[in-house]
């Protein structure tokens, strides 16, 4: 697909400014009838087509940051809005954050809502309805014309914005090695869904650890989640289906969990199967929450520095938004994993 | 004071419309002479003080909810934005939500912001510093100017709008009650500094529980902590004075703590201290969060309901804004709690 034109291109190409290109496309009278044949005339040329958001807007600095996270009970996005506070406060920037519930239709919705002027430019992370349509024509959208915007933790790679992800392919295989340091034989690993990318990552992180180790795998020892509902009946059929799993595997002696809240109800199943924790059987969890730290044992971890990743997030915006930026290259930038220790390891 | 007069009020008594009244204010050449003059008077009179947010706004119906909550990072208020979120989707609303972060100035900024055409109204906890400072000007401003607020938990009695708390006294005495009739005779208390409301009224319910027995109210068994700050080293201090109260009192049979993670705590002191829970002593926490659920054991707790909360905040909201309300009647309304009885309790 050939790449759209941006308001901001036009405006350098034609030498006029910005809100010159979009009042000239709106064909207001304010601007001269030969500049807006010109402008419409090479909009057309490169195919520009406009919609409502965003328009116009470029000339007014609003200071504002909109910040668009698929659930808000979940410390992980918790901690990188506070991250995206701290740092956007130091430049003098404010936040106001929408909820998309994992659910397309609210993304749109609420990057629609926000883009309309009350802001100037977006740091978000992707709903798993959109990863699962794989529909990101309001992310282009908005893109093109002229609204940066900043991915992290579930991006998508071929976007023309900047990202900021963590290592969790890294971070995972990490994890797989220390419990095989420590000993364990047999790790089985709790995940999720494919179509989530930090799930997808994190499986092959397992996987290629496994695999390294010269040690066979075995697709008894994955359990993937579906976690497209995350309600109180959920958390029961989470723990059955983590009960099924040390039920196939009685031998099991290591688990690997992509996130805390499923290592804390696996080591919950084990303690109620009479195993002790970390003599018979080692957890590890992804994501340094509060529940890690007061767990008993409390978990040992692979940390995401969620509040680091909200202040690059929102450094790599301001940056974008108060300089005259290179349109055609972004930054990926990774967050480096640690390995907190605690006692659910030896 | 005397109760300022709002547009809509003038707009009535003069029998024009609120944006007359906010155009005639401004002496917009676009109100006759004649109009502008009376309301101008009227407004002398009766000593209306506009400021810049919301004025002109209601006319323009964005449907949109914005929502100012102290802290992120925590399992109350992001239960309450999920009760907000779900209630005004079904209304056809979106909701947005701004932090802040305990501070008097950023609290003022973001109802700047989002007053200024952004939403229809506010839903909103205090934060401490305000709490402390005592100076409401803002949301009397706000009100003044006819845009509605609804406030959740930290609230002030005195301001016209509707309010959503939970019964703390009646939440606490409860708990307290409960440790009495499972056998506890001497109860610690882990709670906040007096300026945070909820804190006050929780205390007092202790209090008027253990008098209530007929038991000895002892000063050494009350700890007050100091939150305004929530850093990692604060949990340290935290936990020390914690271990000073178990010190001080070493037939402490029973804690109350106002919240979960002051509840858990309290147990690893106890487990470090080789106290048997619940055989030694028994806690019971306040706030039904994720902690509480997975904490080992499982902590009893007076649940507050906060997803109920935020539904009922936004169904008294979007109430005040789609139906002509009236304006000197605003409604208390009182969310029972529950006490949710787990392990750490007989």
């Amino acid at each position: 697909m050939k790449r759209k034109i941006t308001l901001k291109q036009i405006a350098k190409e034609l030498d006029v400014s910005i809100s010159t290109v979009s009042k000239a496309l709106r064909n207001s009278i304010e601007i001269s009838e030969d500049t807006r044949e010109k402008v419409q005339a090479f909009a057309k040329l490169y195919n520009y087509r406009p919609n409502n958001i965003a328009l116009s807007l470029k000339n007014r600095k609003t200071k504002t940051i909109g910040v668009i996270i698929p659930e808000i009970v979940h410390h992980f996005f918790s901690k990188v809005i506070k991250g995206i506070e701290l740092l956007a406060n130091t430049k003098g920037y404010n936040v106001i954050v929408g909820l998309s519930n994992e659910s397309f239709d609210k993304e749109v919705l609420n990057m629609e809502m926000l883009a309309n002027g009350s802001i100037d430019g977006f740091i978000l992370s992707i709903s798993k309805e959109t990863l699962m349509k794989q529909d990101y024509h309001h992310f282009n959208e908005t893109i093109n014309q002229g609204m940066p915007i900043v991915m992290f933790d579930r991006v998508i790679n071929d976007l023309n914005c900047d990202k900021v992800i963590v290592d969790d392919y890294e971070g995972s295989t990490k994890a797989v090695n220390f419990l095989i340091d420590k000993g364990c034989k047999s790790i089985g690993l709790i995940t999720t869904m494919d179509y989530v990318s930090v799930g997808r990552l994190r499986t092959q992180g397992y996987i290629s650890a496994i695999e390294n180790q010269g040690a066979e795998l075995n697709a008894e020892l994955i359990l993937k989640i579906d976690d497209s509902n995350t309600s109180e009946e959920q958390i029961d059929i989470l723990e059955s289906q983590i009960e099924q799993l040390f039920e196939n595997n009685k031998n099991m002696d290591g688990v690997f969990a992509v996130n805390e809240l499923y290592a804390l109800i696996a080591m919950k199943v084990a303690r109620k199967r009479g195993l002790k924790i970390p003599e018979d059987i080692q957890f590890i969890g992804f994501t340094d929450g509060v529940l890690s730290k007061h767990a008993t044992p409390s978990l040992t971890t692979v940390s995401q520095h969620a509040q680091a990743m909200g202040e690059k997030a929102a450094s790599l915006l301001i940056n974008r938004l108060e300089n005259e930026e290179d349109e055609e290259h972004f930054e990926k930038v990774i967050i480096e994993t640690d390995l907190i220790e605690r006692n659910s390891t030896k």
